[in-house]
């Protein structure tokens, strides 16, 4: 989908829609400034093009000077994957500042894969499942509740008194071989520099961490969480 | 580093070594077409630039039209791979037509934080250890052996004479699960899209499968084969 015109585009700007990107034509004057800031203070890939592309791209033919691009993708809400429990019990993972569209779109498909019932990602910081993700995560986007919230702390605070169990999953206190993974679970997974935030890990129930026998010390973060999410089936299931 | 001239780069094409790609002046005639298909037949990306464009690029000053880019990449022999086992003996990953070089470096990068002594890739049809993989893997290609050979099935049959266990990672009669991994053990990747090759999966002792829950029902091959890995390593480690 493509909002046209620049009130149009300032005024998507002010929702909570996932604007894949903006085009704006080179060298405009006026409240294209005004957009571009605002699209720079929300993350938004602005990229700058002739008016000749943007007359070729207009749906209406009044671009003004600006179109923006928007995802269809219908984000869940947390109560629906806290009423959709698998046969298992609740199975949860958290993003926290997952930026990266090909670590989100991994994520999500493998995810899709293990059964867990929906991904929970933040509103500011995080890579938003635009028609990229759909396309990395081999179409399990489609198949998937994700959820988009304001504060990712509040929503495990939630989770916790709905019953869950949350873990971080980070270099930390308990190999995830030790833990317990059978009724209803979170996991939450940290951005490949910053990790999970602290505050965040202090409010999980413990930190779970995988043994690594090499030098680099670290895995993807889409890998880790994969490897996670098929321990706690492997324990799920009883397999 | 590059290598620069008609033909020392028609000369390069004949060797093993890497090559991440070739630029070549945009219209050139004569003994650039040769080099063009010979470029072709071994896989090697071709990028048509302008004469500016090489003239720039030249450290000689001499291009004749065409710089080849190689990689200092050192590739193991699979007998350094054998004789370098782990304290819980041999594991081995062999790549089936890895095309994708964020997936080889992908492949490496958990390969590394499993401890798995060596990668095997074959010579024709897979990506080659290039920048790009090195900087996928986060640095692990640095440490890890891989070896390139010409025929993955040979390979495949030596490794099964030293008292290796082959298996296929691919959807089939056993789950992962289900098996016994300890020992001297080598997991087959296959491609994307293709998976193992038939002949090659029929040469192993065994194909192991991943339980999936979704509906899209196939992972990503570097997140199968992370999960695959760690799945061994708990049982070899007794975790």
């Amino acid at each position: 989908m493509q909002t046209e015109g620049r009130n149009a585009v300032l005024e998507l700007l002010k929702t909570d829609k996932t604007i894949d990107k903006i085009m704006m034509e080179q060298g405009a004057q006026g409240s294209l400034g005004r957009i571009f800031a605002e699209a720079r203070r929300k993350d938004v890939r602005v990229q700058f093009v002739s008016r000749g592309v943007l007359d070729k791209a207009s749906e209406t033919g009044r671009h003004q000077g600006v179109i923006a691009m928007t995802t269809d993708f219908e984000y869940a809400e947390v109560e629906d994957i806290v009423q959709n429990k698998g046969r298992r019990g609740g199975f949860i993972v958290l993003c926290d500042s997952i930026e990266d569209v090909h670590n989100l779109g991994s994520i999500l498909r493998v995810c899709e894969c293990a059964g867990v019932d929906g991904v929970i990602i933040p509103k500011a910081g995080s890579a938003s499942v635009n028609e990229s993700v759909v396309r990395i995560s081999a179409g399990a986007a489609e198949h998937m509740r994700v959820a988009k919230v304001s504060s990712l702390n509040r929503t495990i605070e939630q989770l916790k008194k709905e019953g869950y169990w949350v873990y971080a999953l980070e270099a930390g206190e308990q190999s995830i071989y030790d833990a317990d993974l059978t009724g209803n679970i979170a996991l939450v997974i940290g951005g490949e520099d910053s990790g999970v935030h602290r505050l965040t890990k202090e409010l999980c129930d413990g930190t779970l961490s995988l043994p690594l026998f090499g030098k680099v010390n670290s895995l993807n973060a889409s890998i880790a969480l994969g490897i996670a999410c098929y321990e706690a089936v492997r324990k799920r299931e009883n397999l």
